[in-house]
């Protein structure tokens, strides 16, 4: 317990904030700092960041890149809050938008600003899938996270989160996401079966929804072909694809959108958390421009014109994205990362590697040792979070840019925590 | 057109933007700087504003009262994004919330940070409503509005919106709000029969949901007398009451709370917009503490710990909440206001003054005049919107800090709008 | 109890048969025999009928007429069942129908069999307004019957029935029957205000489904002039028309349709019950031409070609319905239930009648009266049938056919049971 | 074209029934006649049927066993109609299916009437699954039948049908019946892995519904050691076990239950079809005692008690199976079949057998055979209806009394239409 209250008040947190609290319970910390890699508690306790905001703070905390920016924009007597109106700062991210990130890759997508959360871009992906063909189911995946409103639920897996609805998760149903099977059955035998079969009752959706990695469903990675397999089924049975880049987009897989290794071009992109750059509220839908059949304020939200996020997500694309430089290094990063991850799970019973990039796992097949093993970083000065249905999987996500300093320091604390938790392996034989 | 192009290149706003932007068709400036009450055009026109942001610039633009904390914030290297983690502005903003707002109106409400917007915050307590009653159905009103993600969407009235969901909204039904039929029926006639007679076919709702003022739906006002009525049916039904307070909240009607007037207590209440007091995004959900049966992590959401706007909302409470001085101002510039009105529908025929506080409106017998009066003042230097199911009624909501000589200057384009389209109305006999 | 059990062996209706079962326990009696208006207990008790086999034995039991060409079909080796093959009994059936029912009335409906019991009519005409329309919302009235399947279950009123689906019912919502404010509010009031109104929340629907007499929900009967008003108001929104005339349809009302005396024209009829003149199993769907949109076996069902129930049918409406004989014979009978009724009531303190023509009932200001009298009417050789959402109206409902003897002396048994169980009306002041 | 009409006058089914009619415009004639395993046209053609009124006549047409009883019965005054009263024809058939169906077979079900359709009984047992576990989610099978109502619709695999609802059927998701994958993968694989994985996003459900052959799906048969499986893995994950056998049962596949072989106890049992052993309307919903939670009168019916069905029922009952007899004559027949159909396959290239017992079928690798072959063998004076999503499948069905030479004639014929269609077999090397 690192966070020792310092008056006999009773914690305002326990008495006046609702259960449904989560990190602040297995963080019993109070952050007081925060710069890069690191948080600090208020009495000083340094933590080393494997977390990164649950993937909203890409760039790191209080990075100058975007920090200066900011604070000079909302020194300016600029527009903060619009809605949709017009701003030079909108218009400078659509533009910087456009220029560094979607006409290098090739991409002619349509920007929407659905509202500042990620299950904003959802709710208004299906939406616009459901409104351009006419059609209401929706197929998603196994250990899907999408969201936590009625429409993202529907998509979602968890059945914790589900029964959360109260109410029936209508006009969706579930297709195995890639090893689902562990390599017992071919990909997509199910879906090209089911949508090749008039009598599968399984109807025709309007879309799949897909994450190339899934973030909270245990940092299972879909493998480029599996990704060009759907694209090209979803394309010949004429259904959208829908890409959730929410979690693993801006960079996290060590490309801008999470797609791109996998050369794909989804229909719909769904990016939030890390676009501001800044840990800001932020939200964009993308998509073809022929879908972009919505009727003016169809989908709206108050806080869709949050300028300060626009002017840190601007800065943040300048910086990082304007050329190869960032990306190199992120390369570098994420192979020192698996490195050690591959070194580790070697020393380890049970261990294996989940995910891709910097969106990476450690599944144990005892389901209880990824717990420990996040509990036991905590104490000992790292933030790591558990993902699975069962949190059977710690979810190493430190900032992209993260030093080699910092990220040997926080692998040597999950390193010891592992070997402390699971089994040691059996020495290969020589 | 007060926005001339300053070259020949293709407005990215119209190139790259969705078609789905609203607020940039109807007022087609580019709005560069803002302070309280105005906002200017990159080429320097100047707008008074009587639409604060949709309501989330109750406190004026870039308010120094919250801007300059945010900006010490922001430059201290304090914890920016931190979900549900513990942080000082958190407890803070609590402490604040607690002790300025809940405790001197003797509510004990529990918190919830549910996501930064409004529509976050109405689908947390429809989960919530039916999660402790185990029921699924859910009244709303007719013309009622809140939000545009699947579950709020359900409960809300507008079919333009409604369509947009592309799959049949379910598990709700509408009843007639306040004065539906015009004084012809007598309140609740439908609402108590339903309830009483077990075939009425309308299922037992797990709550009632209402807005105090409609302000999407054509700012019409529930009498204070009808919510009290309205509270004590749905506690003698056993069904939860929510006040969706996103836009009436926050001191929009003359008291914090809208319902305050009422002497109402509603189980749950729904805040965001201006509860940042900046128009960074934030919101609330507050429920009694006994429906506090969340699981840890049941509902959550990236961007629930948006410390900028805990802190500005913080300062906002401080500021304009402490005491009773700036309620009282408050009270003052609402009786200027309607006052003005009062004396602008006499000269119109067919005009009626809507809604209640600084969330008024003007109606019109013709169905036009509304989008006129509207396009007129934004020619002439004042940004008003209308609202209703057929933009029936312009919608006048200042900031509740305007000045005097703001709100008149504002009040004179309106009149002169007004007198312009509508009829004027017959000499009173004297 | 009149249902001694001869031995000691266990009922098998106690030991085998479903809980589910409902009038073998109000009526404990075993029913042997049966002719016109009159069954047998297997001990010989004698019960007049006034429940018709809840509207099915219009032409009473083992009416000659119907049960002399029944046998002789099944002795001639003709097909019994057929689907939807043509048979000679399917094709007299049609000409019959065509002949004396549809032309002499002037009207130009489509014939569906859609499988022979009331739920099946109604589910297939819900089918077909909604494909019809593209439309998917459909509005009944409170207190509405349609039948126990799950679309069926969704039109319909009493929350216990609901209750049993098990889930929510969804695309549909209720609209006040006629007087469902008992005069206070004007006809129609709410519906047209909804259809006219774009933001109230209450999606166009494909069709309203009414009954003209709400045979299970309390017996409440809608004036002429309201059927009027209903069919005026869906034709000027465009919206279908259906009746469902299961209960109140082959002359239950007096006229072959129950909605004749309104001389509105529904788009969409539903008839089972007693169109097959004998009990058998049948129903059919009725619709514009226009309306036949159905593609071959869209909609099916296995007992679709009962032909011993064509065979009953047809010699039913050639024997009744060829002339005015029959009707005319009927309003007398009619007129003399309602004479009488009227004095029962005038003895009774808050006693008053309800329905129209033989499908009657009493109400009660107590609602525990209703049930006294039905069970004191069995004790003395009387079957009656409670109805409504608390079975608080005494349901009277004896064979088209019923000889004046019976009809009066079934009255006087309740006649007797009113005056035991309801409270005295004051004498009338001369 | 066999029925030549005898007159200009316009065809009534033509002019007055609707286009949603199926089999009259596959065998355009008029059925006037039927005994056994035939019927004859008015012009006096005759077919043998193998079709068996898809299953409602698997005593054949107009047995003497059950019409002499059924016709004394309609002449000896008895009951005919009576709901869910007690009548000695109800008492006589509960008994009989007490003593001779399931206590040999060593089952305990308590029966419910739940309306005389097999869609009714569907609806009833989806009802009372959804009761008994309170939870809402369902699963079926790839290419299920189970009706056309709502809720039997929700679980029905095909596309057109399921269109034919107009809204989006919901509550229900599909599984892979066996060897969907043609023996690609092992059985359940998906079926353990979404109910084991939390995160499956696959709502645990109340019940899954299974046909054992699908009848209408195209005649797969699920083989014994799957349906136990399945029973196994209901059992273990705590769901309810539906066996609809509707088509299958009453002896279609060589035992009373089709389930009996696989040695399984299904929690339900739907049975209707042939259960009145005469065509007549009739359904039931066997159930174990201990999930008879209904209320009374919660599902009803007005056709539950049609008790010419019940004398007829019993009266097949007491006829076929009181002894092993009929069983025993049933399994020559089968072989028979089959041994015949082995031998047409060997001669047709891309032929195969596809069903179980009575309920066979025919399937070619071209889509097209077996659609003409049903029309050749009409033109021959066979009734053979085709099966499955694209009626890629003959469907034979005779009735289980056939005799060998009726049997042989239409397999005679039925070989004449594959070879005249399906590409001659390459003779095997010797």
């Amino acid at each position: 317990m690192t966070d020792t209250p310092k008056t006999d008040k009773p914690d305002i947190f326990d008495t006046r904030e609702s259960e449904v609290r989560g990190y602040s319970r297995s963080w019993p910390a109070t952050f007081a700092k925060a710069y890069g890699a690191k948080q600090w508690g208020e009495d000083g306790k340094e933590f080393i960041d494997f977390f990164s905001g649950a993937g909203a703070l890409n760039y790191g905390h209080n990075n100058p890149v975007v920090m200066n920016p900011l604070v000079e924009y909302l020194q300016s007597g600029a527009v903060l809050h619009s809605l949709d109106m017009k701003t030079p700062a909108k218009r400078e991210f659509l533009e910087t938008f456009q220029d560094l990130i979607l006409k290098p890759r090739g991409l002619d997508y349509t920007v929407m600003f659905p509202g500042p959360t990620g299950t904003n871009t959802v709710e208004a992906a299906l939406k616009l899938a459901r409104k351009v063909t006419g059609r209401q189911h929706m197929l998603s995946f196994t250990n899907a996270f999408h969201g936590m409103t009625l429409g993202s639920l529907s998509v979602t897996g968890n059945s914790m989160k589900r029964e959360g609805a109260g109410i029936p998760l209508t006009n969706s149903s579930k297709i195995p996401y890639d090893d689902y099977f562990d390599g017992e059955t071919q990909d997509f035998l199910w879906l090209e079966k089911v949508l090749e079969d008039s009598g599968s009752g399984v109807d025709k959706p309007a879309a799949v929804i897909v994450e190339t990695v899934q973030g909270e469903g245990g940092l299972r990675a879909a493998r480029a072909e599996w990704l060009r397999e759907l694209s090209k089924l979803t394309k010949k049975h004429d259904i959208l694809l829908i890409v959730d880049d929410v979690q693993a987009g801006c960079g996290r897989t060590g490309s801008f959108f999470s797609f791109e290794d996998a050369g794909i071009e989804p229909d719909i992109v769904c990016l939030s958390k890390s676009i501001s750059g800044s840990g800001l509220p932020m939200a964009l839908t993308l998509f073809r421009p022929e879908l972009d059949v919505w009727e003016a304020g169809e989908h709206n939200g108050t806080f869709r014109g949050n300028n300060p996020a626009f002017v840190t997500a601007t800065a943040a694309i300048k910086n990082f994205w304007a050329d190869n430089t960032f990306q190199n290094e992120l390369a570098d990063t994420i192979a020192a990362l698996h490195q050690r991850l591959d070194s580790i799970v070697e020393k380890a019973e049970g261990a294996s590697i989940r995910g891709r990039g910097l969106l990476a796992g450690l599944h144990f097949e005892d389901d209880e040792v990824a717990g420990k093993v996040a509990a036991e970083a905590f104490d000992n000065g790292l933030l790591l979070e558990t993902s699975g249905p069962k949190d059977e999987v710690t979810k190493i996500m430190p900032p992209l840019t993260i030093s080699s300093h910092d990220l040997e320091q926080g692998l040597d604390i999950i390193e010891a925590a592992v070997l402390k938790f699971a089994p040691a392996a059996e020495p290969a034989a020589v």
